[in-house]
């Protein structure tokens, strides 16, 4: 009797990855499970060599690139071994105190596909790929989404091993520490397609009662910086009308932000988002009139237009408030990502598989930024959400339940068949 | 021939002594003169001990009580040494990385005044003491004015002794390592009157032209802490209806601060300042909705209503906030030190004292708080200000003239002169 594909994801197996994964960088916590993978550390290390160890164990040729993205490939006995791959992954490294899942899922639900593929009675043409890129998280070299700008070319190799953590320490030296300072460049334009599985960050799949998420577009992101510099004064001895109050003007700026995107949202709708998560206040001591007030803003949409309008806005109110409050301004704009939407190919193909596996997936865009949106420019991409309990991620509380994490699996392995059939 | 009051004031005498002082706990800076002096440092040591040095070479008996308060006595030929003192002076301690002079021309303008009182041709019948308050900046165990509120008896010694700095080393220890650790209590309520001399700290004298100020009031301070709890999410996964931004509640709250004083400065004038001086975000990531804020509100006034009526209205502006944006607020307000007016026998005797010094005295009030806002609740108190090159206090460019400095101290030699002379 022929083995189906979804017979065949194990879902101990997945588990006691992830669970193995989740000791490396661990965080002793009262609750829930808590980890930090920053790249190029000793967890990191540990939770590369594990992978590695996997990928091998599975039969794969792993291959480590100058960046520490890692490959594993596997080449079925029917495929033509030539032929571009079909690639899926994530990543492995996390934010400060992150959870189990964000990253690790991917990765790991990857090679479980694999390994149910490899174990299911499938024909396939092309090799695949499982993929651990550096640095998604970009919490110590970089904005995030490292290891993918330099797979889809958007970054040069160069460029990203000569950036530097807080301590002047070198991605290139990071990585050689840690021996996965490879050679050459994963090139994710040579890919056939990509598809990656990840947590969903939020609780439109909980809230829906699906148990896989179709991702059909990812936001993108603007990052401003702003400085606003008044002139920091004694509280007691300095009369209302004689302030240049830094953080006075910074609140309305964060207001603004605020009411400007609420009207935005009236126009295009409620995906888009705009948030001063950011404000650092100097001398920032109570009995002096703040000074200097720098701010960080994040603004996102799956188009572009609303979010260029807002960060229009937010330039025309800096410019009123140097002529109302005597305040000087800078803005930067140091971060730009368009929204990116996902290849048809890639979407029906996951339809199709939820379909087969009898779930009802819901569609949904990806508010957060992923590896994906780099790799989606230069190759057919698809994205595939699990649910997050409480939508909760980047914590100790983050979690999706063991039966969720195989049945996206299940999904997966069966899109990865699809797009590696011809 | 009689040797008059201000001829005997020694300016060489004077700019030794601050110049001496400034040497401990000096900071390198490219442009003014720094130094940091925390209570019970190394530095604080060093400026105690050159103080008692000079005390004792002035011929005055020193005394030390429990919480490092130093006193020195001269008790005039002429006088009653069982008579109420005549007593003056301010502190030693600083802010991290402040000027040469806050303080430090009131400790050492006040020994300069003595000394030129003993070579006068004058005739005296009260003592006359000499004090350096401990910790009046706050800058290590307290809020501040610290040893003035135990001479005032507005707090214990044992209260004091018992306060910790932010490593858990307490008063108590910190006094006993440098060796000003004395014995029991200098009471203020024992003087028959205070005259303290201070920097502006404020542009008021240098605008008016004006060589001294005498003060009339010191404003009252009350500090509130507020912390505005809302729930931190992924910026770019929670819509804008769904969020509890923490950031944007207090934002409100600053401008609300501004607002609201700017009326009452309306209705009740300028001395009425409101400010929040210090914001400090959680978790203060440019992705991540902000889900605490906590704020520190300063509001001073010459008078108690305007004050009262800010906090009350920011109180009900956080109560609306609850509502309006489902954030939970907490409000305490841990300082709060009532408006006092000076004794109308110490402010005759200073401005007869610039009169006959032929200076014009610009009378005002003082938005800083100072050590003789306590002292002037036990006994008649006075304050005279010298000027501040361009208001600036707190810094290395903090600056007095040094012939301001001794023309400040010849009209409080004569001021003390006169309150001592029956």
């Amino acid at each position: 009797m022929p083995r189906e594909i979804h017979d065949c994801v194990d879902e101990e197996r997945l588990r006691n990855d992830i669970r193995t994964n989740a000791e490396y960088g661990a965080v002793p916590v009262d609750e829930g499970n808590c980890r930090t993978v920053l790249t190029g550390t000793e967890a990191n290390r540990s939770a590369r060599e594990y992978f590695v160890n996997r990928l091998e164990a599975a039969g794969l040729d792993v291959r480590v690139d100058a960046v520490g993205n890692i490959a594993g490939r596997w080449v079925p006995e029917t495929a033509d071994p030539t032929a571009p791959a079909v690639a899926t992954g994530s990543h492995l490294d996390s934010v400060p105190r992150g959870g189990i899942f964000d990253g690790v899922l991917g990765v790991y639900g990857a090679l479980e596909a694999i390994r149910a593929l490899q174990s299911a009675d499938v024909s396939l043409a092309r090799p695949l790929d499982v993929v651990c890129f550096t640095e998604e998280e970009g919490s110590r070299f970089s904005d995030g989404v490292l290891g993918s700008s330099v797979a889809s070319g958007q970054r040069t190799v160069e460029a990203a091993l000569a950036l530097e953590d807080d301590e002047g320490v070198t991605l290139d030296e990071a990585l050689t520490d840690i021996g996965f300072r490879g050679t050459g460049r994963i090139d994710a334009s040579d890919w056939d397609s990509w598809l990656e599985l990840h947590v969903e960050q939020s609780e439109r799949l909980e809230d829906a009662g699906a148990p896989v998420g179709i991702v059909t577009s990812i936001t993108g992101t603007i990052r401003c910086l702003i400085e606003i510099a008044g002139e920091a004064n004694h509280s007691g001895c300095t009369a209302m009308h004689d302030r240049r109050d830094a953080l006075a003007a910074a609140s309305e700026v964060v207001l603004d932000v605020e009411r400007t995107t609420n009207e935005v949202v009236e126009e295009y709708g409620e995906t888009v988002v705009g948030t001063v998560g950011k404000l650092d206040v100097a001398p920032n001591a109570i009995n002096v009139v703040p000074g200097r007030v720098e701010l960080g803003i994040d603004v996102r949409d799956v188009s572009y237009e609303p979010m260029e309008l807002i960060v229009d806005r937010v330039r025309e109110r800096l410019s009123a408030l140097e002529d109302e409050r005597g305040v000087v301004t800078t803005f930067e704009r140091p971060y730009d990502i368009e929204p990116i939407g996902m290849s048809d190919r890639c979407t029906d193909a996951l339809r199709a598989a939820a379909s087969a596996s009898s779930v009802d997936a819901l569609e949904l865009h990806s508010g957060a930024g992923h590896d994906t949106m780099h790799i989606a420019k230069v190759t057919d991409a698809g994205m595939l959400f699990a649910p997050s309990r409480d939508g909760v991620s980047h914590s100790p509380m983050e979690w999706t339940d063991w039966d969720s994490c195989a049945a996206v699996t299940q999904v997966m392995a069966t899109a990865l068949a699809d797009l590696a059939a011809e």
